[in-house]
């Protein structure tokens, strides 16, 4: 019989730790920590994320503030805005919420952000300092995987795992994280991608399988060894006649016939996307904190 | 029967390549390019290190400068003598040759180096663009290992690749790149490492193997798949009664029977040791061009 990893639970009880900390942190005559997001334009899914990182901060005691901007902007405005925002001694965290208006470089704008108020992990420097193997933001995504793994003590260290999806924000950084030489590592990584011819016999001798690729139930059964840990990171929005709102979200995995052959499995929802959120929330309270990057206000 | 692909020889083409570039720079009123490098202490085989990187740049048409310093020199007066390099317009690039004493933090060192000058690739931003896939200056050794399959035109797409060792200067790296979504990319890529248990299995289904372990002669013909392109990455040296100087380099291959199973194999030395340095030279030059980055000066 599978277990399930309650990433709805779990968020939860880390966000009680999390505010718990907060609760101590200003007893003791810290600061509150204080996330900042940058919102460009009004993109319904950006809207959602964004209010949702807003009730998240409220409810671990942060406080949040959303920087609305027309997307009329220009970059060298939103490159000021940025700027201005790190210079601001309150805010701890900054982050944009990407996609950008077409005619802003996001690049140069993540780049302008400060290293060390960079809470997404999306800076090069902070995406560099992960790969060789030094304090830094991870991002959220991966960071929440691997709490899941640890919270639920599943061994990483001599299994053989792949990952499904070569993105900057989960592929690339999570197979990364699994080979490092850490305790929640140590594992040995194939990175598959779109161009992997025999993706089906790499993952069927796969002890533990990140999904994220973004393709609404591709991991079937027959892909899946028995007593396999899937780890499910997509999320696709598909039309349902059974909800009452007409939609339904569904995973990379094929959740009903990958799940009993599992060790382990992620729902969706409820599994991974809870605890993104939550990486958030403990990168800005590290931010406040400068346990990263000591010294540096 | 294999073919071997010759590091020496093509590392001989691209300096004539660039030595040919730096003569029609100059021309054109454009600078020669200027790698200055920093030895701390009369450890010996830095010194040789440092001396072919001098002779390569000589032989180019570079300018070098080493800055020699005494090991008694501290942290601080180190860090303000890089301080003075990244200010001076006409030093393109800049290496520190590793190891430093044990008194001084190398990590310290190497972020305190300008990223547009830090032609080795080590600093957390050039290593996170690499991983972002943005451009900036990749390290020496998997770049070089790069230019050896363009060269050898080794369809790497599509293919599978083991990478032996997880160190941050070749196996992680290496990895990445080999898996990114480039023509000389687009591979299946697993890192092996100490904790791997089955890794003669693995090696054994790959078309591609990276042997950038450290151990001399680790692999060996029962884990290498009958016409794999093997590139060795190791150099240890060894003693040894058949030659004059006493000692012979050997490489993390078993040459004499793993070859005969191979498509290409590179030999040790003359096959990726050639191309390191090739690498910093084109690095340098990119850097002088400002071709990374753009209008930084």
């Amino acid at each position: 019989m599978f277990q399930l990893i309650d990433g709805k639970a779990t968020s939860t009880t880390i966000k009680d730790e999390i505010a718990e900390e907060v609760i101590q942190l200003v007893k003791n005559g810290g600061k509150v920590p204080h996330l900042a997001a940058i919102l460009v334009g009004h993109d319904g899914a950006s809207e959602t994320y964004v209010a949702s990182k807003e009730r998240s901060c409220s409810k671990v005691g942060f406080i949040s503030t959303v920087i609305r901007l027309e997307d009329s902007i220009t970059e060298t405005e939103l490159l000021e805005k940025v700027n201005e925002i790190n210079k601001d001694p309150d805010i701890d965290g900054l982050i944009v919420q990407l996609p950008l208006p077409k005619h802003i470089n996001e690049q140069k704008v993540i780049e302008a952000i400060l290293p060390e108020k960079d809470v997404d992990g999306f800076h090069p420097v902070n995406v560099g300092k992960m790969v060789i193997g030094l304090p830094g933001f991870i991002s959220a995504t991966p960071a929440g995987i691997l709490e899941l793994l640890k919270r639920y003590r599943i061994k990483t260290s001599g299994k053989s795992c792949v990952v499904i999806g070569r993105s900057n924000i989960v592929g690339k950084p999570m197979s990364i994280l699994l080979s490092q030489k850490t305790e929640f590592g140590n594992a040995t990584v194939t990175l598959c991608h779109s161009r992997t011819p025999n993706l089906k016999e790499v993952c069927a001798q796969a002890d533990i399988i990140i999904a994220a690729l973004g393709k609404a139930e591709f991991l079937t059964a027959d892909m899946v060894k028995e007593g396999a840990v899937v780890i499910d990171v997509g999320i696709t929005r598909v039309k349902s006649e059974k909800t009452k709102s007409g939609w339904k979200l569904l995973g990379d995995v094929k959740f009903d016939e990958v799940a009993p052959k599992c060790s382990y499995i992620t729902p969706v929802p409820g599994g991974v996307g809870p605890m993104t959120i939550v990486s958030l929330l403990r990168n800005t309270l590290l931010a406040s904190k400068k346990e990263i990057y000591k010294g540096i206000s």
